[in-house]
């Protein structure tokens, strides 16, 4: 196996990070200009690889270099290169550079098996409201349509953004893969925690991820003038809506040491004047943890405050339901493998789970599938102060080809 | 004097409706196309008045009907033409269309004193910020980089606005006016409060006009990922904000007593993804009241709660005064005025306070100013539900009349 070569990962990433690059941050929403050409770029840069290059018929980009036995499902690594508003250069971006790399490591390796690298598309849920689409796609569970149930204001929706950018949303089943169709799965990815910058430990070893319940809460109140209606005679929707956004919390901190974090993330508020008492407002909630125990006691809690402040606060609320995927366990056997490896090349690492969503959970649907993490600093992600050390990525990307490497030769 | 044409009336109130009419409501913002298209409208319905239209250095309408003495300070009138977003049909038109049928009224009538109808330019805050743009700078009180420095993201600021409308901001101070440039000046407005609604009185007289405090609440913790961040470890900017909400809302309650509201009417969230512990919240606070030690007494409850959630939270809370006016005290005399005016006509009436702010509180400043209310429903106002009855509105019109005969004629 050929050594890794650092220049050539730092240049990668470093290359990646100026699409979308802004002074706030790097801005890549999925499908964007940005996101494409981000694309572009990297295959470009990775021609000397000679992978064969295709895509689905949503987008997701397949990378693929043969094996002995062209007839042999391949072994899969991916990730994604969509960021969120406002993002980081690590986010996704780092297990689809990783696998690159590992492909360079394993270029004159005779291997058994087909290598394949998926580039997923929509992993992030900013544009869409909805995460790992193209990989949630893949693995035959969702459609384009229901895809497009949580537009925002002034953006597309999942179907139109998919026809503007050249792929017809009729035939996203096409893309639809079936169980077995690959050998394994790997996404190598930073922790977005901060359990390994805390501890020391180089690797994390994920045995179970966690998965986001998605949900809007809508108060509605009445829109009044705000210097002429005596506070007795409000119906202040955006009073009612602090008062939930306090409750979510103090349902997550209940169940936190389940693992279980709630967030809201957005608030629309209508009319949205200073002049003017909120007539309706819309929260975004985002409910996580590993345990779905917890979760529903969660969410229990949250809808118990639901009923309670639309009673007294004579509003009304709804909750729409955007997303309720359950925790998934990942290989046991996978996971066994990269202990095994770690041991070997004497890597400090940690077993543990993962809050955040991946789009190994939908691979995990079509093959035995497992993940790495490499420690993030301060736990901080989705942010422009997103960091990883070089050294860190470094021992990934090792980890990571060595496992490829054992499972591709051989049955 | 003339019987009021309640036919005309109640077409000028309708066409002018039509300006910026959307499914949700009425939103014809300062300065904007539907603004200039509304004034245009009415303008060509009214030529038969044979008025003498001029027009200020920052826009602000001028009708003028010559009085025997042209030398004499005139009776001045006015309110405005721009709404919220998704406003009503009454807020500021009522009282523009109303003077111009005082006009109509008077215009057979041998008057000593000119009679003047203003129709101010931004009196709604949702635009730029501020509130009574057009009579602020008639009256002195502020300048158009004043006004431009809470100028929200995407749109122009208040200085850009005039120079793209065709005014020049260097210019404003041709527009202020002296004091006694008017004999005096009339406002009736739609009340925007329940009172007059529920005691079935047909004309409020206004004593003090409650003026507003505005200031931005800027709360900045740390934006991170929502799966993958334990409750325990967030600077959650939103969390604090809710708390924050809620505070202004019980320090407003505990003066209510004294007329004294406050009301969170714009929230901005970044980075606003449904996977990000929000970064930063920036709320816009809206505090009125009519008495001055009550407004102080909440401003005092709202600082101390910000110091204490910024050591709770261990966030970054600034707070941004935008404006902070005093109250003001209308005309007594002209109460008196309106008092004998309704009493001579048989027609119940209220000595009351506005909570709501009107271009007559600068007006109060150049010349002796007094408003009457006609009440509107359930208290609606700046929503689509905004009504006044043809009723009441013909009653505030005839009251209006009458006073103003009696003030124009003699010295």
């Amino acid at each position: 196996m050929k050594k890794l070569n650092r220049e050539r990962v730092n240049n990668l990433l470093a290359g990646i990070a100026q699409f979308g690059k802004t002074e706030k941050g790097i801005t890549r929403l999925a499908y964007s200009e940005e996101d494409f050409a981000a694309q572009k770029w990297l295959l470009d840069q990775v021609k000397d690889l000679d992978l064969q290059v295709t895509e689905d018929a949503i987008g997701n980009l397949i990378l693929r270099r043969e094996g002995r036995h062209t007839d042999w499902a391949p072994v899969a690594m991916g990730s994604h290169l969509d960021t969120v508003t406002q993002g980081g250069a690590y986010d996704g971006v780092l297990g689809v550079v990783g696998a690159l790399e590992v492909m360079y490591m394993l270029q004159d390796e005779q291997l058994d098996r087909p290598l394949e690298l998926i580039v997923f598309r929509a992993e992030e849920s900013t544009r869409f409201g909805f995460a790992t689409i193209g990989s949630k796609i893949m693995a035959g569970v969702g459609d384009p349509k229901k895809f497009s149930t949580a537009t925002k204001k002034g953006d597309l929706s999942f179907e139109d953004c998919l026809r503007e950018s050249g792929y017809d949303p009729d035939r996203y089943s096409e893309a639809i893969r079936n169980k077995g169709c690959f050998h394994c799965f790997f996404e190598m990815h930073i922790e977005q925690g901060k359990v390994l910058d805390e501890t020391g430990e180089m690797i994390g070893i994920v045995r179970n991820i966690a998965a986001p319940t998605r949900f809007k809460i809508t108060v509605e109140g009445l829109a009044d003038h705000s210097g002429a209606t005596p506070m007795s005679f409000r119906k202040d929707a955006l009073v009612t809506a602090a008062r939930l956004i306090l409750a979510i919390q103090e349902a997550a901190v209940k169940e936190s040491e389940n693992g279980t974090v709630a967030t809201v993330g957005i608030v629309e508020v209508e009319p949205g004047s200073i002049n003017v008492i909120p007539g309706k407002v819309v929260l975004w909630v985002d409910l996580r943890g590993v345990n779905e125990e917890s979760i529903q006691n969660a969410l229990k809690n949250i809808n118990g405050a639901v009923s309670l402040f639309a009673e007294e606060d004579e509003v009304l609320i709804t909750v729409d339901m955007l997303t309720a995927d359950k925790p998934v366990p990942l290989s046991d056997e996978l996971a066994e493998l990269f202990e095994e490896v770690c041991r070997e090349g004497d890597i400090s690492y940690r077993v543990m789970n993962s809050g955040a969503g991946h789009d190994a959970m939908h691979m995990a649907a079509l093959a035995p599938t497992s993940m790495i993490f490499v420690p993030c600093k301060e736990g901080i992600s989705h942010n422009p102060r997103e960091y990883a050390k070089p050294e860190d990525i470094f021992t990934g990307i090792e980890v990571l080809a060595a496992a490829v490497k054992r499972v591709a030769v051989g049955r």
